[in-house]
C-alpha cells in the first residue's frame, strides 16, 4: 500500500464509477466521522465485490449520513479460487471464527450444514454476513464470500453438482492426507461438527463419487482449527497463493 | 479412539507407570466429580508429556482432592516435528486463539516476542500456559509445547542457533510462497504484529543469514490467521501430517 492511498478500507453496496457518488449508512457515517474523525477530503478506499477497489473521498460528513465521490481506481475486481467451504455451525465465537478466516483465506462461497451432531440454534445469519464483511474490508480483498443459507446436510449433497469434488475432512485415520491427494478445482471442504459426523453420516459421504476423504494430521483438530488448515492447504497446492489477489 | 478407552483426558504432573498413583489438582477435582459426574472405577486418560499416555481410573473422588490410578498405557510418548513458534502478542483473544491453534497443530515451542510495533501490555503466560495444556488434551497429543518467557526480537535474534530457519511471514509481497521454498528443519515460523514489522526491523531480518522470507497468500492475513495457515503448511511438507502422532 503506498502512502497516498486510502487506510481506511469500506464495503459498499452502491456501484463504484469515477465521479459516482456513494452514501453511506449510518454506521458507516458513525465509523468514518466519530471513530476515526474522518472529514471532508478524507480517503477512503471502497470495494462493493463488482467493480473493484476505488479511491474515494469524503464529500460530506454527518453525524448520522455522509457522501463519498469516487475518485479513480486502485485494484481490479478479484475473485478467490473457486473453492466452497461448508461447515458445521459450532460455538458462537468459533463460527465466526470460521467465517473471518474463511474469508481471508480466501473463499467464494461458505455454506453452513446441519448435520446430526450439530448443535445450531444460535446460528444468525446476519451475524455471519458482518464477520465476511468485514474480514474482507481488513484483509484487502476485493470480494465478500458468498453466504449461502444454512441446509441440512443431506439435502446439500443430494442437490450437489457433482463436477465439483468435496473434499470431506474425515477424523477417521486411513484417509489420505489433503496436501497428497490429487489437485481438483471447483472444489469444496467440508468440516464436521465438533462431536463428528455420526458414523452413517460419513459412511454416506465416504460412499458419494464426487466426495474426496481427507486427513488433516495426526492430532484432533478442532472443527475452527480444522477449516483455516485445510483451506490453507488448499489455496497453497491449487489457488492463488501464487498468484495475483482477489 | 475404542469404546473402552476414556473420553476425558488430563495433562497431570506425576510421573505415570503401571500402577502410579496420580493426585488430582483441586481443579481436576472439581472438574472430574462435580462437572463431568465421574465417580470411583470412572476412566480418564492421562499425559504428562513424558510417559505417553495412559488409562487410569478413579480410586478416591472427593470435593477439593481425589486421586487416580493408572492402569496401561494407550499411547507412546510422542514429540511434534521440531518447529517452533515466533510470534508478537495481539489482542488477548488472537493470542490465546494462535496458542491453541499452535498446539494442535503441533509445535514444539512456542516463543512471544516484542517487536516494535508490538502492543503486549496484557500477555499473562500462565494463562497461556492453561490454553497450551487444555488443547493439549482436547486434540489427543501427548505434548505440552514449551512455552518460552516473553523477549524482545531483538535479543531473540541476537541468540539465534543458526542451524535452525527462521521461516519470516513477510508482508511484502515479492517474498517466495511458505509451500514453494526448500524444505528445513529444525525451523521456526515468525509471525509480526498487527501493525507489521517496523521497516528496519523487516530489513533486519531479510538480511540475516538464517532468515527465509516467506509470503502466505495474495490477501493480508490478520496474525492469528498467518500462525494457522503458516504452520499447516509447514507441517503438510515436512512435518508429522503424513505420519505418526505426538
Amino acid at each position: 500500500m503506498t502512502d497516498d492511498t486510502a487506510k481506511i478500507r469500506l464495503f459498499v453496496e452502491a456501484p463504484l464509477a469515477a465521479g459516482a457518488p456513494v452514501p453511506l449508512t449510518r454506521e458507516q457515517a458513525h465509523y468514518l466521522f466519530s471513530v476515526m474523525r474522518l472529514g471532508p477530503g478524507g480517503r477512503v478506499a471502497l470495494f462493493n465485490g463488482r467493480d473493484g477497489e476505488w479511491q474515494a473521498e469524503v464529500l460530506e460528513a454527518g453525524k448520522r449520513a455522509g457522501l463519498l465521490g469516487c475518485l479513480s481506481q486502485s485494484a481490479r475486481q478479484g475473485l478467490p479460487p473457486d473453492l466452497w467451504l461448508l461447515f458445521a455451525p459450532i460455538k458462537k465465537a468459533r463460527t465466526d471464527f470460521i467465517v473471518e478466516k474463511a474469508t481471508e483465506l480466501g473463499v467464494r462461497r461458505i455454506q453452513p450444514v446441519f448435520t446430526r451432531h450439530t448443535n445450531s440454534e444460535r446460528l444468525r445469519p446476519d451475524r455471519l454476513q458482518a464477520h465476511c464483511v468485514e474480514a474482507a474490508e481488513q484483509c484487502g480483498g476485493t470480494y465478500v464470500p458468498e453466504l449461502a443459507d444454512p441446509a441440512p446436510l443431506d439435502r446439500v449433497l443430494a442437490d450437489w453438482e457433482p463436477r465439483r469434488s468435496l473434499i470431506f475432512c474425515d477424523e477417521s485415520r486411513d484417509a489420505r492426507p489433503l496436501h497428497a491427494v490429487a489437485p481438483s478445482a471447483p472444489a469444496a471442504l467440508l468440516i464436521g461438527p465438533e462431536g463428528g459426523f455420526a458414523a452413517d453420516e460419513a459412511a454416506r459421504l465416504r460412499g458419494l463419487p464426487f466426495v474426496v476423504p481427507v486427513s488433516l494430521g495426526p492430532r484432533i483438530l478442532r472443527a475452527d482449527t480444522a477449516a483455516a488448515a485445510a483451506i490453507a492447504l488448499w489455496q497453497a497446492r491449487q489457488g492463488d497463493w501464487s498468484g495475483a489477489g482477489a
